[in-house]
C-alpha cells in the first residue's frame, strides 16, 4: 500500500461523569486524510484544507503525533500527509485528537500495521500535547479504537474499550463561541469535595454498568456531572436550557463535550435523537447564537479507511 | 411459613477504589438468624449468642431494620427475632449489616415477599444508621443482593447488581485490634485532589468493566485506592506487608475492608486464595497479632435459607 486514504471522526470526552476518563466516538462528522509513502524520509504535511493550520512538523499536531510514531519505528521512507478538516478547531468534540489519531492511524497501515489500535494511543497523545499542553487520551483513544473508551489510567496508560449497547445516538450542539481549553481548565478547582467525588464515582461505575447491560435508564441516571459542569456551563450561553430541555423530550442525558462548548446528548434511537436535535436547534436559533448541530450513532470501529 | 431460619453473610464494602459505593458478598462466614411469626404485634429479639448485643429494639441494629419495615406494611402479627453472631463486632466486614439485613430479608419471607431484595435495602440501612451514625447501603446491599454491588446514589437510592466472574474468590483477615468506625470516618479529608478523584473513577470505570468482563488482570489494576487507603491503613498493623505479600504471591488486589481493620484480598481461584491467605497468616503469626482468616467464593445471592 503507497497511499491511504481515511476518516477520523471527532469524539465526545468526559460524558459528564468520567471527567478525564471517559470518552465515545462519532460517526457522521470527521476529518478525512490522505496519507502517502515518500522516497524522503521524515514527515511532511503538504496540504490542510478547512482551516488555517501550521504546515510545520512541530507546530502541528498530526505531525508532531507523526512524527513520534516514526521515531520509535525505523523506515526507509517517509510520509507525506494532506488533512481536509471538518471538525471545526475549539469546538470541543476532539479536532486535534483526529488530526493526531489520523496521522498514526494512516503511517501504522501503510508501515503494515507493526502497532495495535492501543498502542497508536501513546504517539497520538503527543499531538494532544502540543494541542492543550497534556498528554491526556480521552479524545485519541475513542477516535482510534471506536465505541466508548475508559482510561483508566496513565502510569502506565491503560485503555479499555467498553461494550455499549446498539441503539444509542449522539447529538451534538456546537454553539459558536469561543472557549480556551487552558481556560476552562484553569477555572476548574484543585481540591473538590470527597462527598461529590464518591457521587462521581458512584455514576461512574454506573455508567459503565449500564453500557455492558444495555441498561439505557442506568446510563441516563449516571450521566451527572457534580464536579466540572457546574463550573464549565456557566461560560456556555443557553446550556441549561439546553439540557432541561433534551431531558425533557426524552434525552438519557445531557452534559458539555470535552471543555465545551458543544454540548453533547445520549438518546435511545435515531427518532428520540432526531426529536432532541430538534428541540435545542429551536434555543439556539431563538437566542440569535450561530451553530452546527450533528446526529451520530456511537461509532463502533473508529477511523476507518476510506475509497 | 411461621418460622424461618437464614444465614446472613459478611460483606467488603469499599474495594479499593469504590469507597462508600462499591461492596461484595462473602460465602463462608455470616451470622444465624431465626425469626418466627407471633401473634404478638411489634418486634422482639429474643435471644442474641455469640455477642453481648442489647436486646432492646432500639438499641439493635436488626430491632431498628425490623421496626422500619413493620411500619411500612401492616400486619396483624408481630415477629420474634433470634440471632447466633458468628460475625465479629468491629472486624469490618459488615456485622451490624449482615443482622440489619437478615432481619428484613426473614420478616419479608415471612410476610409472602411484598418487597424486592431492593426495596429491603431502604430498611436494613435504618440499622445501619444506628450502628454508624449515617444510612449507607455498601454493606446491606450486597447482603441481599448477593454478588457485587454498586450504590449509585442515595437520591434516590439506587443500588445495581454487578455481574462478577465464576472464580472470583477473596480471602479476609481480621487482625484483632480495634478500630472504631467513626474514628476511621475522622481522618479522612473532607477534601480531596481532583487529580486523585479523576485516578480513583477511572479505576472503578475499570473495575466494573472488569468484572463484566471477566478480566481477572484489569480486576487487579483497578484495586487501587489513592483517597482511603493511604490514611487508614497506618492504623492496621501489618497493612502494607500483607498488601505487598498477597499481591507478590498473586493476589489480584489488596485492601482494607470496609473501615478495617480486615485486610481483604481478590484471588482468581481457590487455589490462589488459599496460598495467600496462608502467607497473610504467616505474617500476622510472626508479628504475634491474634487475627483469624476466611477464604470465600463471591456469594452470588446473599443471604439464604437454611434449614
Amino acid at each position: 500500500m503507497e497511499s491511504i486514504r481515511i476518516f477520523s471522526p471527532a469524539t465526545v470526552a468526559n460524558l459528564s461523569c468520567g471527567f478525564d476518563v471517559l470518552g465515545l466516538c462519532l460517526d457522521t462528522i470527521g476529518d478525512e486524510m490522505i496519507i502517502r509513502k515518500s522516497d524522503k524520509k521524515g514527515i511532511r504535511i503538504i496540504k490542510i484544507t478547512g482551516a488555517d493550520l501550521p504546515l510545520e512538523i512541530d507546530k502541528n499536531v498530526a505531525g508532531v503525533a507523526a512524527l513520534a510514531l516514526v521515531n520509535a519505528y525505523e523506515t526507509d521512507f517517509g510520509f507525506e500527509i494532506e488533512i481536509r478538516k471538518k471538525i471545526k478547531a475549539g469546538s470541543g468534540i476532539g479536532s486535534s485528537a483526529a488530526s493526531a489519531a489520523g496521522a498514526v492511524f494512516g503511517i501504522n497501515k501503510l508501515l503494515g500495521e507493526p502497532f495495535s489500535g492501543h498502542e497508536l494511543i501513546q504517539y497520538a497523545m503527543k499531538g494532544e500535547a502540543l494541542a492543550s499542553g497534556n498528554e491526556h487520551a480521552d479524545n485519541v483513544a475513542p477516535a482510534l479504537l471506536g465505541g466508548f473508551t475508559l482510561v483508566r489510567g496513565y502510569d502506565p496508560l491503560d485503555v479499555i474499550k467498553i461494550k455499549s449497547p446498539e441503539e444509542l445516538y449522539v447529538t451534538v450542539l456546537h454553539p459558536h463561541i469561543e472557549l480556551k481549553t487552558s481556560e476552562m481548565r484553569a477555572i476548574l478547582n484543585p481540591e473538590i469535595k470527597l462527598k461529590n467525588a464518591i457521587r462521581q464515582w458512584g455514576n461512574v461505575g454506573g455508567l459503565v454498568a449500564g453500557l455492558y447491560t444495555s441498561d439505557y435508564d442506568l446510563i441516563g441516571r449516571s450521566l451527572t456531572d457534580y464536579i466540572v459542569e457546574p463550573l464549565r456551563s456557566k461560560f456556555i450561553p443557553g446550556f441549561d436550557q439546553a439540557k432541561k430541555t433534551a431531558i425533557e423530550n426524552g434525552a438519557l442525558g445531557a452534559g458539555i463535550s470535552g471543555s465545551g462548548p458543544s454540548i453533547f446528548t445520549l438518546n435511545k434511537g435515531l427518532k428520540n435523537a432526531t426529536s432532541v436535535n430538534d428541540q435545542l436547534k429551536e434555543i439556539y436559533q431563538k437566542n440569535n447564537i450561530p451553530f452546527e448541530t450533528y446526529i451520530s450513532k456511537v461509532n463502533p470501529d473508529g477511523i476507518r479507511i476510506i475509497e
